[in-house]
């Protein structure tokens, strides 16, 4: 049975972004564990390490990206009994950070629930590196945050909030177009943050285009312009 | 004058914890400028990153944590000019990440004005290091977040928001004790995550002993029971 399953975050893009945790659990653990969203597509969390873990041993995990709960949990309880017949410590590597919208959160309840021996290796978040790429702070001071996926309830908190956050959606152009007196905030795009594609744009909501922030690493940061 | 300015993100307690990426640029620039609260304190982003800059060119810059924002504003006037007038490139450390309420935040704005190169270097945040150190995920789905500041709001958003973070006050309890129907509620207390001194608790909001969360490194994740 599995000794330690590490749940590995290997940041954004930029393969310097990994810590030096990151990088050492990666090259002691006995197996690394891929999450793919399809069979035969690339992983986006190993094109970051590869250069890092050459000569491992590498395995895949299949997560589809569908809705259904029932059908996803058959997915998450074949991931968890190739992960339990591992002898030794593996890992689970997941791009950005474990805790937050995080493809291993799922098997973290199940190893949790089997009382195996969980350890979350922070990584950079693409909601940070995304305000690094804009060249603005996220928040200062007292000023109040909230992630809205898929902009759910923007409308309500677009207000209420100094900085809002619309991630997990491939259009975001229709989630912010709800938003009303456009000229109000300031909004700043950002597509794959420190990946070699990496693409920004900042400017008024209604002055903005959206062409190219439609993939589902896109992410917009709203703020409300201030007098 | 100085040609680049790089704002560092040293992450939280754990120095393994840095960045590929932090630990080359502070090991590259001219000199290193370390945020100070107080005169003859010591600066905790020093104390992460010591072991790896020996022999360092480092200056201190004074920040202390005083709420009169002219009287602030002579101090970040203050550090301005210390770090226009150097030659090469230098970096400025913060703990945590430095677009999260960060020491930083007011630099950049003015470095920014002067038309100063700036880059900034993400770092691990303390809100990601406190779920991996409680176990939990921060959010998972299609779950809402928000950051508030010193409890700001807490009443009226603590039933609209699956988790949300309470950080940057020394008095955790006084602001959780607003919260009604205190049975509701999982709430995970840290006080400097990964630090050597860490220190966590978990558990229903009425059965939590706040004592020895009441530091200013010490934050509240709260998470609604759901049936």
């Amino acid at each position: 049975m599995v000794k330690k399953v590490y749940g590995v975050g290997v940041g954004v893009g930029d393969k310097k972004l990994l810590t030096l945790k990151a990088l050492e659990i990666l090259k002691k653990v006995d197996k690394i564990f891929i999450p793919i969203s399809k069979e035969g597509k690339k992983s986006i969390a190993y094109e970051i390490i590869k250069d890092y873990v050459d000569g491992k041993d590498i395995e895949e995990l299949l997560f589809p990206m569908i809705k259904d709960k029932e059908e996803l949990k058959k997915y998450w309880e074949n991931a968890l009994e190739k992960v339990l017949k591992e002898d030794g410590e593996v890992a689970l590597i997941t791009i950005g950070d474990p805790t937050l919208y995080s493809t291993f959160s799922y098997l973290w309840k199940l190893l949790n629930e089997k009382g195996i021996k969980v350890e979350v290796v922070n990584g950079i978040s693409s909601i940070f590196a995304s305000a690094a790429a804009l060249n603005i702070p996220l928040v200062e001071g007292d000023e109040k945050l909230c992630i809205l996926p898929q902009g759910k309830d923007l409308e309500k908190y677009v207000d209420e909030f100094d900085t809002i956050i619309v991630m997990k959606t491939k259009n975001l152009k229709e989630k912010l177009d709800k938003i009303k007196d456009k000229d109000n905030y300031i909004v700043g795009l950002v597509r794959r943050a420190t990946f070699e594609d990496e693409k920004v744009a900042i400017g008024r909501l209604d002055e903005l285009d959206f062409d190219e922030f439609n993939d589902y690493l896109s992410l917009a940061i709203i703020k409300r312009v201030k007098e």
